[in-house]
């Protein structure tokens, strides 16, 4: 490792998400961990706990409250906990000295919206304000990245859900209105918990919805759509929970805007491939070849879509690994943008789970 | 066993909806299996190959050339058999004096759907019309069942799908257009066979769509919500592959009809309970209590609902297995139908996979 | 229902094989369930917990301390509860006039090995005594169950792993000496809880040992060997977890004895088969035909064996549904011989889960 | 990438063991794919096959036919082949110049052992007696390796199960008489093949040991044991299917030598230790904590004991992801020393699969 490099932190490396930002971060050329906080494994290395890279094979985890004592030591702290303990942290990071990405939902939503869709009242509205909202294949983020102090790094089933359907609605090939995302993630979205719920025995051979109609990630989406040029939109959000430990399929439908001619498929595949020029996470497919297989490992996007010019709808699907592109790999993207770096260092090179 | 039983043959074994309903012939009162057929296991006995009850655990096999010969022998004959091989032999145990429950999609469709939709010209035309196609729950076939000479089973999809749906529509709750079916089946649904894509490998932490914009099962959806008495209605249907081996979930999204008031999921619930009165397979619950485990060894369709006032979209889900209610246990359904015998015999007593 | 019904009352059936129990008794001809507790079901009906048999599907949970006030309503109670809980209720349940059915662990072994094995000191000493360990296929239990008042239902890895090596031993096929047991079980072998260590994430795509040199089986399974006719045997068990839900094989090894020919492999599976001869839940098959497919669902013992001549060394293998021939089918069996009902009685048609 | 590069060919790249190689390949810095074959996906990229990494994202694959044209044009062919199509092309490929790693078992063995383990006559005997045969952990190859021709990849049950019991057995601490190894693998470990038994209807939810008795891993494990030291041993090895995709986890067997103490735990874990001394892929950890998360997706060993003094047995429980350290990561770490490099050289930064 060469004297130019990066010293950042993480907070709650423990977590599935704090692991696997730890397990790239150990492969990376530029950053370097100066420590890792998480109270269950304090005083624990992080390769007895885990498989991670030899570099960090050997870093003994600190407490949480050790950790705060440490904000000054990095130039980056990466914040892989509860939206509330990362609202409490975010400001003790920067008043520090240091950068902050945080992976939560702390800083994603309006102010006014946290009440209705996480429960609770936002008291730090003012850093809300100044946090840069970085999802890069859409926010074109690099240049604010550069000087951002706070990044709020998307939610999963956001970036696997917008992504398609803003590719289709810039291209005028669906209608604002009546769109559906139906989409199915992996157990490890729902963290690293145990509850009866969670257990192998419930979730296995099962599949169900949760939070019908009340998920938090249906107006992140909405803001996405809405940073990338399309305001507005109200749109129906299901989540389900998939007998897989990663991997988020989102399949989306919208209504087939006017005037679509018999190649309605081809001009929804030359939206998306337009939308993934120049994106080098972003591949397009045949609808039937986006899988979890062929994402799960990747910071990649994978998608494809069909439309029906009988019934007037077009089916976009995507996929992404919910810990790499809907968590650590996108917070990893958005930390080289951060330091000028580029976007897919350490990340495109990743090897794939697929056998 | 009386003496009142009923001679059945089942044609097509060893597949697994064969399987499934040898498995619930051998507990059932009043049907005794006569023979079964299967070229892979032919001379072999059932309870060699599977688990089966005592009762059948000794029948030996015939192969389909022999049990083309005793066709006479039974008064029913179950077509456990692809739809090619159910339109080939379905004219040919009629003419031998028994009845046919065909559980393929041989007889489901008008003639002229399936160039389309199966891909072959459908040779036996005449006995099509006269087929009687029974979703008990829908087509109020009871009658007509007891003179019946064919019995179409419905597909697993179908079944699944068109029931929450039926009830909302003919309750007023959604409006006809612009209906999205995002349904999920486990793996047994296709077929005992042998691929590369279906192997363990490349199924298991997978997921995916597949035949988008052209499953077989969209006409027929679309046929029974017309038998139900919903005409003309023309709805979007795609099919996923989970990574699990039985059952089916159906999530489906209709448009809120207009002046659907606050309480909008309370008259959607409503719908879903009117449409389940004393149908002693149909339970309602909550749409997040919906689940694979719920089903799964049942011959149960549970369903839930939920309503968003604000985007104007009602979330029906309904979930059954496929192996049972989508096949084998439908066919007993229909067939205790076909002999004046409860429908729920042998069918109300089944012990779920749930854990 | 007849007159004749024999009523039961069920302690603890919302755990795993508290509801497998209730699902077998819910379509049982001769035993009714007067009342089943679960503090946390009270108050809900099994039916909206779980997929139980119309019979019992509007039966109310009680609390436990409810349960506790009508042990005399009932004929017998099972205790489907941890060893100390069964501990504690067994005494107040003969003493209200019922006979108890205990399927925890609390009335296995001799005082003097609670301590190192279960840690903790037996405090009903004399009713350990006078309990009946009926392990029905070694234990020639008919009789003594008859007028039993307290049953001890035996372990799911001790009924899988002592009937193979039963009968090589009582045949002389192995030696006593060396015997290993390696065996593998799903996850409801854990009981119904929530912990990180058994969720989903963690135990899917994962295999592991446990408890290693020291699970509490280990002295059961010894304790079977005894009660069978081969005292004072030493061996070595094992423990892993399967990423399934429901199951256990066991593969075990022992050494050929001394005099075996070329054909000990045919020696072996005599004595296996001798060993089944009029045991209606033992099936013996080739070795690599024992799966968890073939138990799963049934109340089956599934094995089968080979003989390595050069190695001097006998693989015999079995397997069991860890709920049901492992835990509350295996009480039903008990059950049905404490009231002179036949064995086999709602247990010879259980449906397998095989698809 | 610099000019020093080494150019590779891959045959059989569409196989999980070949795919996983070119995933590790498209990752390494001094190795170059200047061809792949797979007659299956001939004319396709890789990059649209499977999730691999950028460099190798547009490499278009060529028949096996054209394959043969090109051995001339790299320094190193890697085989990923059945063994007769290995033996039938290693001739090949040495006369062409280059040098060549096999992954299957076509140069494993002595040549009299294949009629027995692998149903052929081997009929390139002394291309087999000139065949380095590599476990670097065990043969001390780096040398031998410098110079080779062609370099014998050993299998993936005898790399997980030969370490254990070669460090035990060096020290002493157990007996070379009566070793039991109980192995379970992944489901690639059976190949890339469409089958119904491979099927996920059929693997998912179960377990079951095949090839019972005549595995031909057994000799190879025994080879390496004498490779290792310790000749003359024979041991029983069983192999078992799990419901996963990848990975090994071997429990081994082996009797307590005579005069160990109380301490006996200790010291077979001193002896793992010892073996482990200096080899980077090898992990010594509690033998609970032996798992397939731990070792899927890296070339790790990670490996654990316990012995029971009381009745004189050691268990020692092995693990490795059977694609990684079972084939294409083993076979990468012999090429590294082959070609003079690291030998951990883009292996020891792998990213596990663990959540």
């Amino acid at each position: 490792m060469s004297q130019a490099q990066i010293k950042v932190g993480i907070v709650g490396v423990s977590g599935y998400s704090g692991m696997e930002l730890a397990r790239l971060l150990s492969r990376h050329p530029n950053f370097s961990v100066a420590w890792a906080t998480t109270d269950r494994w304090a005083g624990k290395t992080l390769g007895s706990m885990s498989a991670v890279g030899a570099r960090l094979d050997s870093l003994v985890c600190a407490t949480q409250e050790e950790g705060q004592t440490r904000f000054g030591d990095v130039q980056v702290v990466f914040l892989c906990t509860p939206p509330e303990v990362s609202i409490d942290l975010a400001p003790k990071i920067l008043a520090a000295g240091a950068r902050a990405v945080d992976l939560s939902g702390g800083f994603r939503l309006a102010a006014a919206d946290y009440p209705r869709w996480y429960g609770f009242e936002h008291h730090q509205v003012e850093l809300l304000g100044n946090a840069v909202y970085s999802l890069p294949e859409v926010t074109n983020s690099a240049e604010a990245l550069r000087t951002a102090k706070l990044v709020s790094n998307p939610g999963c089933y956001p970036t696997a859900s917008s992504l398609p359907l803003l590719a289709l609605l810039r291209a005028g090939v669906i209608e604002p209105q009546g769109i559906i995302v139906d989409a199915k993630s992996g157990t490890t979205g729902a963290g690293r918990k145990g509850s009866e719920a969670m257990s192998f025995s419930e979730v296995a051979d099962d599949f169900r919805a949760y939070r019908v109609g009340k998920h938090q990630h249906t107006p992140e989406i909405e803001r996405i759509l809405a940073l990338g040029g399309v305001p507005d939109i109200k749109l129906t959000f299901t989540a389900h929970l998939l007998p897989v430990r990663r991997g988020i399929l989102a399949t989306t439908y919208g209504r087939l805007a006017d005037g679509a001619g018999a190649d309605a498929t081809k001009a929804a595949e030359a939206a998306l491939q337009a939308f993934a020029k120049d994106q080098p996470f972003i591949r397009v497919v045949d609808a039937e070849s986006v899988t979890l297989h062929a994402v799960v490992g990747t910071n990649r996007v994978v998608m494809g879509v069909r439309a029906d010019v009988e019934r007037k709808v077009v089916v976009a699907i995507a996929a992404i690994d919910n810990l790499v592109k809907g968590a650590a790999g996108q917070a990893l993207q958005n930390a080289n943008l951060m330091f000028g770096l580029p976007e897919t260092l350490a990340l495109d090179d990743l090897m794939g789970h697929q056998p």
